[in-house]
């Protein structure tokens, strides 16, 4: 017994499916059952055939009931009980919706990898609020999107698009000496993804990873959620009886590892640079045992007392270095853009393991960063990003000298966008980071940087200069002054 | 002997680095040997003592000397006899830049992924040319870059933005049934990333993975890469002794899976809608055993003679369907937009899991979505686009029957932007795209669609509408029925 509203604004059609449904989900049509005819049922409700017909359809669509040729539309045998109670999904999702819509406030302001706002924050790796080049980027987003319309309908090139491959080459021989070829540049949405990518390239059962104790945690984080063996190799000497490049290269020796991650221009976090020994011993240790180096350039070209050094890869006569290289320092870290230089063989086993995978980069940003670079943005930015780094790193520097001098020990800041900082006295990184913030400051903890246990660095915090204000250095340094001692 | 050029563009620090430098390589300045004081070689030289000292630092920068207090720069011993010739690397640089130049056309025109032009190419998946809406896109990108331009400066929500995963949460529930709160909504740049990200959840020493069979090469491909045991289920009959679904849940009841993969409104790529009784089962099969169900909903709302089939996802009650969903079919594959609904379960694994992970899709994107979502263009455009798929498939559907009547077997055509298509004779795949060829069309093979043997449909080829221009339909059925009979 079907009860049509004809006022209603639901149409008919949708009212008879409807009716129907209902029916076989509450069982009073049982499986097995068979529909009345479309032409009676029009002709008992005075519709159309037309809109009875298209009611079954759609049940039969969903697996209601089955078309069965010379006998018309049979209820389908649906366990429903097993399911739950009917109805209780939509009110499930009401409820959910409703709870969401309560939280949005709390879900806006949602701390996920965030903390409250300090006054004087030195945070690392954010650039200044302000200093993305809006006007510029809208006026090639512009041109991008009607010069390469025809892009927005397909795929695109897998390893990224050529044109922008090729000014990324060109630039990183130029500004790093990295010797390669278009062909070799590989576009990514960041350095977790790129390696994450780079892994499936390796074998978790076989191979391990040598990782720079202490290293980025983003990156050690991948490793272990890929399943990697990671082999700390520390950076710093543990003792005083062994030089720390020895100390180094004996575990580097020991580890059996078939890939090393580091980060040569500027040791993350200790901000140290690798010696030109060092490169050449790790260049010889990858040669000799076939392992490939991953060399992290996230600083590029941010050196302050003397020009840049060439990065590792420059020196590799033996395509062994996987070289690495992002755009969220320079220009923004939510553009998601980064890109790897693999070495031939390497090339090839990407090429086969990704063979249908598509470039996980939208060709709207690529269009847009090779118009930037094309156009000479990029040379330009850069320059003016190092130069404002360089003033802030340079008053960071001063202020630390004039308020800090001679209780506190430093580590790194001749390069990159931060330093390592503690007291000469007991107090470990969680009092110093405590401490600070009483007085608005915020520094960082080190501790999530090692992998074992926080060795001879413990007590070092971080201070950061990427995204601070300048004129906001000498008053942030001057109170940790006042919180610390 | 330092020889200087006065009149050169290069700076006279760099003249002494490079000379000083060239003779450490050399072995005319010995490992041990200490460098002139600065203030001895300044005199000698005619310079400042500034000059002298820029070129020392730099020389103790990259490491070819070393500062000893009290005994100045000390020559470091390096063994540079392991890299190679020296000047060696420099000089396989410019090879391989030269070598790139000259392939600068050929790798322009890369076919990586991609085919000769036909004049009726039946493709799969990529959009019509012309049809992302740039201007609205460019207006809605300008407003994101000025209004959200703060974001621009640092990393974001490793989730996705917040007011985006609200819009994707209420119309996945509006359109597809879709239950979920925001928080449940994760922005990922494409389904492979996406399932590449999820698979890291589990664990593939335990976890086998249930996929279709055949099923989207695209997801197998990432299954195999990362290592996951893959366990085909037929989603058609073996043979004609036991009913389809029969031989689907039988094997799925047997697999041990912990997920299983499908695509439940539109089969990949058989075109099959999963019917009701089949998803009840699967639902009650996850319940069962607490293995999870990935439902990629990539067809979303193309579904042609009746009304979209609700999502899997609305009917399971027990929180056992990861729901996929892309931005590729609607509006452009060149996007990279794509999102996960996962169920609170799998939400607190990703949350530990990947607490210090970036979210891969850039700010400007999603931004720019958002306000394409807020001010009503989506809902418009999607409508506008399933019309146009309409039309597509109606033209593609009238022709064949026009053309082919009789002659072929077709698969699908009810929902999505394909269908399969065989001759009713002894004719491979292989023999049926050649031969489509040789008319100037292009239809695909299926081949790949199987990661075991092709069984019963390896006579099948593919033939898309979602990217050749409706003008061209007509004539491409009536070359391919010149083709093949």
């Amino acid at each position: 017994m079907i009860a049509l509203d004809f006022e209603s604004p639901e149409p008919l059609y949708q009212q008879i499916y409807r009716s129907i449904r209902d029916d076989i989900v509450t069982r009073n049509l049982p499986a097995g059952a068979k529909l009345i005819a479309i032409r009676r049922l029009a002709d008992d409700l005075h519709v159309a055939r037309n809109t009875v017909e298209t009611a079954y359809l759609q049940l039969a669509a969903e697996g209601y009931v089955a078309s069965r040729p010379g006998s018309g539309y049979i209820v389908e045998d649906l366990d429903f009980d097993s399911l739950g109670t009917p109805g209780s999904a939509a009110k499930r999702a009401k409820e959910r919706i409703e709870r969401a819509m309560q939280s949005q406030e709390r879900f806006r302001d949602e701390p996920f990898n965030r903390h409250d706002k300090l006054a004087y924050d030195f945070t690392y790796g954010d650039r200044p609020v302000g200093s993305f080049p809006s006007q510029i980027w809208k006026s090639l987003t512009d041109e991008a999107l009607f010069t390469a319309n025809n892009k927005a309908a397909c795929y695109g090139d897998g390893l990224g698009e050529p044109d922008l491959r090729r000014q990324i080459a060109q630039r990183v021989h130029v500004s790093r000496g990295v010797n390669c070829s278009a062909e070799q540049v590989v576009i990514q949405p960041g350095t977790q993804v790129a390696l994450g990518n780079l892994l499936t390239l390796f074998d978790p059962a076989r191979d391990a990873v040598a990782m720079e104790e202490p290293g980025y945690d983003g990156v050690s984080t991948v490793l272990r959620n890929r399943g990697f063996r990671r082999i700390p190799i520390p950076v710093r000497p543990l003792d005083g009886k062994k030089a720390g490049s020895q100390v180094f290269f004996d575990a580097l020796e020991a580890s059996g590892a078939s890939l090393a991650f580091c980060t040569p221009s500027n040791q993350f976090p200790t901000g140290m640079t690798m010696p030109l020994s060092s490169r050449i011993r790790m260049l010889d240790w990858a040669k000799r045992t076939g392992a490939f180096i991953i060399e992290d350039d996230y600083c590029r070209e941010f050196r302050y007392e003397t020009r840049p050094i060439p990065s590792l890869q420059s020196l590799d006569e033996n395509d062994r270095v996987i070289y690495m290289g992002t755009l969220s320092k320079v220009l923004s870290p939510a553009l998601r853009m980064s890109y790897i230089v693999l070495p031939p063989e390497l090339l090839e086993r990407w090429r086969t393991v990704f063979a249908n995978y598509y470039c996980p980069v939208p060709w709207l940003s690529q269009e847009t960063l090779r118009l930037f670079m094309e156009k000479g943005h990029w040379d330009r930015y850069t320059r003016k990003t190092v130069t404002e780094y360089r003033k802030r790193r340079n008053a960071l520097m001063a202020a630390i000298e004039r308020e800090l001098d001679g209780r506190v020990d430093v580590l790194g800041g001749q390069a990159g966008l931060h330093l390592l900082m503690r007291t000469r006295d007991e107090r470990g990184q969680d009092e110093l980071v405590e401490a600070a913030k009483t007085q608005g400051v915020r520094v960082y903890k080190t501790e999530k940087y090692w992998m074992g246990q926080p060795h001879s660095m413990e007590d070092y915090v971080l201070v950061g200069f990427s995204s601070i204000k300048t004129e906001l250095i000498d008053e942030g340094i001057r109170r940790l002054a006042r919180a610390w001692f």
